[in-house]
């Protein structure tokens, strides 16, 4: 069988591979399609680079059938349509203690600290796989992964119906959560630059602004009747966005921070005193995000067809990483691993 | 009868006054403590100008006996022992509506927007009023407002007994946050620079370290098997204290941002992400802060008499700015308003 071997340097080798038997307590999945997210392009850029070991195998958005389960592992056989929650907490560290195992102090993250996805045969504990109903192809399994990071971020925000939210960044992540905050019944508006993803994200039905073009600020007071947003949702990861974010929401307004900031920006604390204003961080996903992710999906409550913008062969996962690190009219690229 | 005049470039004339007579809704308080806030420090030296109208009396933090009531105001009388909210809200804002009218939008702040308490007989609306119990004296009375600011921040960080708080920031009102957050049952850390204040809050039994001398966030660790804090108050304003409450929670931690930033500081949102941590801001307080503020303080439950560092008589109220100035050897400072 095949894997997509990172070498790093920016250099992706397709080679033999020798499959992992699955031990106790793991499977064996023919793995279909692995989506390449930003932070695969991040380690393929040199991010992270000590929690690699080269060559690495990565990838972490995937959907497949398993087809061999090893000791120990009940309610599971070969043939079962699956995707994986690449999570594997350590149990005891305070962060699992206290119930939050999702963001475990000694997290492996699996596509990051072990192999990942993009291979024919992946084999990955038990304990990470959700099902996948039969209505929901592997096209679209593989990106249940991403909407469960958007499920997470929107369950955090505490968003109820008919409340106002507003997306700062329209990547994949962005989208799909302002499509996930749309099912809940909320008013959403994105706030974008790039002119590809300004006019994807209004085929995708949503309402988008171009903050260079519009001034933000007074159209959400505008249509709030000068209260503010309830919630928002920082996905940029930009300096404009962290300084935006605090303009925004109405008073004890709800700010999600969803982006990866690699340097601390500033905030500006004082509207958070003034408003009374509230922040909290979410990460990844709980087993209750992949079960909704999955239910939204198989539902067809999201367009998901067309954020998939490309979808490449395993040989070609270099022009997937460049498509990419160029940006522009791309959203989410598939890979094809096992047919 | 007399008050303290602030004339700009931190000049205060104490002079003749004629006292206004209570209106409909209002009641005229004969004022016997004031306590100098350091928002009046602020103002003195310049800050919010915008906001007053010179000459302009000061001071919010007071307690005093009603004088006289004016038409359509029942449940009270001459001869009540009184403190006073000093928040005016309109009414009529989205805050007001969503029922944050203690944050309203159109905030009128008695004491800074109106006439404040640094005079003999001041007078105000009857719904600012909360009674002083007859055990309290007028000296601790008048700390009713900075205790309550204190009880807002404590009760918005959702703080439990058995939980571990560290205070950043150990003047008065980091002083009290850590008071109130000890008879809520937490054990309380704070984070204090200043030798005067250092020994002041060891004095009150309080547990304080100097971050200076101390790996403050080794030590948390230490002291919570490696988890962190369940709680931060951010007291100092500083950009030390904001870069120091991100490393001290717990996952899903939470920070209140007390403090006022002047400008927005460096924030490390990755470690928001990371550890799923919270924040949320606290600004003044609501009247169920007011009422637990006074049953504290009369149930003896807090120190009070030990954070009066001194008193000035009214002419001599710019003493107590120059002390409050100096900083040092000063914690709260009480003005004698009328006999």
């Amino acid at each position: 069988m095949r894997a997509a071997y990172y070498e790093g340097n920016q250099s992706i080798r397709v080679g033999e591979c020798v499959p992992v038997e699955p031990g106790a307590g793991q499977v064996q999945v023919r793995v279909s399609f692995c989506g390449i997210c930003g932070t695969d392009l991040h380690l393929f850029h040199g991010a992270m680079a000590h929690r690699l070991r080269l060559p690495h195998v990565l990838g972490h958005e995937m959907a497949g059938t398993i087809t061999a389960v090893g000791g120990g592992v009940s309610g599971w056989k070969p043939g079962d349509r699956v995707t994986v929650r690449p999570l594997d907490p350590c149990g005891k560290c305070p962060a699992c203690a206290a119930g939050h195992s999702h963001i475990c102090q000694n997290l492996k993250f699996i596509g990051i600290d072990v192999p990942g996805a993009l291979q024919e045969l992946w084999t990955v504990p038990s304990h990470t796989l959700h099902r996948l109903p039969d209505n929901l192809t592997f096209r679209q399994g593989a990106l249940v992964e991403p909407i469960a990071v958007a499920c997470h971020d929107v369950r955090l925000s505490g968003l109820a119906s008919g409340e106002y939210a507003v997306v700062i960044g329209g990547g994949p992540i962005g989208a799909l959560v302002a499509l996930v905050a749309r099912t809940r019944g909320a008013r959403v508006v994105v706030a974008e630059v790039n002119p590809f993803r300004i006019q994807l994200a209004r085929e995708l039905g949503l309402e988008v602004v171009n903050p260079k073009e519009t001034d933000l600020v007074a159209l959400v007071n505008e249509q709030t009747g000068g209260a503010g947003a309830d919630v928002v949702f920082e996905v940029s990861g930009s300096a404009a966005g962290a300084e935006t974010m605090t303009k925004l929401p109405r008073t004890r307004g709800r700010i999600v921070v969803v982006a990866i900031f690699a340097e601390p920006p500033k905030v500006d604390l004082f509207r958070f005193f003034w408003r009374e204003l509230k922040l909290c961080g979410a990460r990844v996903y709980e087993p209750q995000d992949f079960e909704d992710a999955i239910r939204l999906a198989a539902a067809g409550e999201l367009p998901l067809e067309k954020l998939i913008t490309s979808v490449v062969p395993l040989e070609g996962m270099i022009d997937g990483m460049r498509q990419m690190e160029r940006g522009g009219e791309v959203m989410k690229v598939l890979v094809s691993c096992a047919e």
